[in-house]
């Protein structure tokens, strides 16, 4: 039997604990969502780059860039980090560099734990996701992203979605409190997800800022069997299915 | 409308979010339910104190001292800390340094918030505590202690009840995604408490410890009608219906 690790912060994250796992991570409003759908999108690697000065210097040398602070597309980008901004035409058989300080914070994170794999995951591939991690047979951390470090309830929930699915299957189980709850809140969230989606601090966040036109979308599940992984520093697109 | 904050672990604590706040302290298996009791049998007060050299010194000077660490009572201590231990023949009358090297950083952390009050919550003073809390109109923050600095499941849902609370009476609201998960949790816990508790991991922790038998008394609501509060480096008594 495997476990399942929960984790709802970076500020929470304790490399020790997460060893060899494979890391999953969640950042579904809106990272972890667009991601997947830039390869659904034909995109062949998305490069995280903490710094806005990193993801300058790319573009400056030609790579096409997604970058935005605050919600707002940095000038120098191609695009910002909607999902809506990876179409097929801007992005299919190219590498994009991703603009993310908290994501990239999340990855070094994760790669202390020297883990068996990172993988990105989100609704939009989360049935892909859970049959890849199936057939790895390891322990898996979920990890959330949060938002500036706090505990964020679109991430739990997608987290207990994610464990639910793992313990159903019978190769998983848990004995950690962040796991148990956050299966529980899907418990809750499921029968009215765009619902529960409405009370979330970050909705009203995005809503302030014009950048909650994508929430259905993230919401959606199986838009794509893709699960992207980390391979020397960027994600490469594998089908989960396969 | 005064607002409540929920910090799920003392490395989620962020001090300008919450500035003079009330902070009510949250560790229900077992320290806060133990100072409640503590009060309830005629305490006169609280002393925390994070070393436990420091315990023993106060001890070397004629105190009362509660001391433990990983559920074996030191052997300079009067007793251990669970609740079982504040009896009334013991501490009726008396000042207890009761030593915590957790509690001690959550008091720390709290204090850099520049806190209206910091009160002592759990189940066996809920109502009191809620009372209190109203009758103060200040923006409350409800501090988990976690375990281990990780997310603990029964801190979440006793945070919850008092949110609930907080808000059915309508003085209170909250935009704050682990208060809304903690209500959520709450919501299911409630059915059935002891049941829920017994999926919690610190509860298997305590088992395997032989400490669990308190849990169903850590679980009672409105034993006592005092709030313990920091005044001056110690805990005093106040009665938080009056």
């Amino acid at each position: 039997m495997k476990t399942i690790e929960t984790c709802f912060s970076p500020a929470l994250y304790e490399p020790e604990n997460n060893k060899g796992n494979i890391i999953v991570i969640i950042d579904i409003l809106r990272a972890t969502s667009s991601i997947c759908t830039a390869f659904t999108n034909g995109a062949e690697a998305i490069i995280p780059v903490a710094e806005v000065e990193e993801a300058k210097s790319y573009k400056d040398r030609g790579w096409l860039v997604a970058s935005e602070r605050d919600g707002i597309t940095l000038d120098f980008a191609d695009f910002g980090n909607s999902p809506f901004n990876f179409t097929r035409e801007r992005v299919e058989g190219k590498a994009i560099v991703y603009s993310t300080t908290n994501g990239t914070g999340l990855i070094n994170l994760a790669l202390l734990s020297e883990p068996s794999a990172i993988a990105i995951g989100s609704f939009l591939n989360i049935s892909a996701l859970v049959r890849w991690i199936e057939r790895h047979e390891q322990n898996v951390t979920l990890f959330c992203a949060g938002w500036k470090k706090r505990f964020n309830l679109e991430d739990a929930i997608f987290a207990g979605a994610v464990a639910e699915l793992l313990m159903q299957a019978g190769g998983y189980s848990t004995n950690c409190d962040s796991t148990l709850a956050a299966i529980d809140l899907w418990s809750i969230a499921k029968n009215d997800l765009k619902g529960y989606i409405e009370k979330v601090a970050h909705r009203s966040r995005l809503r302030e800022k014009k950048l909650d036109d994508c929430i259905d979308f993230c919401l959606q599940h199986d838009f794509t069997t893709f699960v992207p992984i980390l391979q020397n520093g960027r994600f490469i697109g594998s089908d989960g299915l396969k």
